[in-house]
């Protein structure tokens, strides 16, 4: 199974792809971090993001794209543009078919380091041993990226059965509700 | 000029489109709002978003896109989706060459009823008398994303000046940042 994961954000987007599985090392196939200068316009550096992922996906064809999940914890401006760059490289995800997952740094975090208050240091730490990388990813949006792609190998088969259950529940579910989907 | 106006949403993304211009009467030429279920994915809800607003713009070739700026007011979940629907929005445009103007609530409430805190009764009352519509457009999101393209036609002689102000003194600033481009 090949993950692609997100750390998202408009200065610098990391992007890593990992290959793996439950039972398995997992191994890098790329890892990189797209960077848009500041004072370009919103519009074109949510593009430029998009382009380079798109072709990060066209290339490596990954089973699913993994996101960190962004809560509004720091300054406005820059969530905005975080959810922003998640918002483009989903839609790039599901143009082509690619299923989206999202996991919050927390839940990150306790996946490649068994502890989900880890500093930024340890998860680099322990992206580079499971790895098996003679040198630590940099920066740390490129190491996030990758400790997302791992997250996601591992939690994926939880994930997957959760989501069989609520999407059975949820067909079952939507023929009653379609009366207000056009409120 | 024609301005296609976005209210941002996953839920409901109101889209409006207006011709106009300084010393015009603003003409309504079309609007909806695109809704997508909530318990669907967020990809495919940001895909559907996409998919619509595309084809408008396809349609109608607006010269501009005026998006509603989001703050994170309300609930952070809610932030997020709007955040991205805004950002596929915006992406949208940027493919097709059309510049992205952002408009803040306040800014849209005073252009059309001279008054920033004005209720959504108020812009919804200015929106229809300003377009000479029969019938209020309904719901508020459509009111509101024609309310955001008449604030653009209003606000963008001002500006165009100002962004051509601040691209000429960014071109002149950047050649001394190239150095820290690549950090």
């Amino acid at each position: 199974m090949r993950v692609l994961g997100v750390d998202p954000g408009l200065t610098r987007c990391g992007v890593g792809v990992v290959d793996g599985g439950p039972g398995q090392k997992p191994t890098l196939v790329e890892v990189l971090v797209v960077r848009t200068p500041p004072e370009d316009d919103i519009a074109y550096r949510l593009l430029a993001v998009a382009e380079r992922v798109e072709a990060l996906l066209d290339q490596h064809r990954p089973d699913t794209v993994a996101i960190e999940r962004v809560f509004s914890q720091s300054n406005v401006r820059t969530v905005m543009g975080t959810a922003q760059a998640a918002g483009v490289v989903a839609l790039a995800a599901a143009r082509r078919g690619i299923p989206v997952a999202w996991h919050t740094p927390s839940e990150v975090k306790a996946a490649v380091s068994g502890n989900g208050n880890a500093d930024k240091a340890q998860v680099t730490a322990m992206v580079t041993r499971l790895l098996r990388l003679d040198a630590a990813p940099k920066p740390a949006d490129a190491a996030d990226a990758l400790a997302l792609a791992i997250c996601h190998l591992w939690r994926s088969p939880m994930q997957s059965r959760l989501a069989a259950a609520l999407s059975t529940s949820v067909l079952a579910a939507r023929p009653a509700r379609i009366g207000s989907v056009g409120r």
